[in-house]
């Protein structure tokens, strides 16, 4: 993305967040972040989400700060550009539950 | 692997890991485990360079812990089935290097 990300409002924050909230990320305390923590069956199977997100990563240029331990993925996103969250961490998160879906369920 | 891993005894902990020091490697302060700094030129290649490793991890069935954020990858290896360092860490060491190397050349 080629045009500079701009902060959440506050109210707009609020929408754009209660759905994921409902799926299980939370706002950091210390940090304008979201944060969730993923478990799925074994190895192979948080990396083949890691690979689906890292996709949209990619292609949306926006890249998560995350953590790999066998079957656990923990998974952060902000915008360093705006230093705070952003639509493309919402964009982002989106696709990561779909991803984290599939992965689930092959 | 199926056999049960064995802690390295102090000798040749120095001599199976002096290759890896020489090579960016450091001992953990607060755990019996190795730790090493990534940096790549971008997220694609950061994120090549995992999926090399996960090829060898899958392999090994012995997993870093590992977090990515953009170009950065940073790794610790331990065993958790001995509580601290095995020769699946030092092989699994080796193949990270071999990978990196790879990545950075091509």
């Amino acid at each position: 993305m080629s045009q500079r990300a701009e902060r959440l409002q506050e109210e707009e924050k609020r929408d754009l967040l209660d759905p994921l909230m409902a799926e299980g990320w939370s706002v950091m305390d210390t940090r304008d972040a979201i944060h969730k923590k993923f478990k799925f069956k074994d190895f192979k199977k948080a990396f083949k989400f890691m690979q689906g997100v890292a996709v949209h990563a990619d292609r949306l240029d926006h890249h998560p700060e995350w953590t790999n331990v066998y079957n656990k993925v923990d998974i952060t996103l902000t915008t360093h550009d705006c230093d705070g969250l952003s639509k493309r961490d919402i964009e982002l998160a989106r696709h990561i539950e779909e991803e984290a879906k599939n992965v689930s369920q092959q």
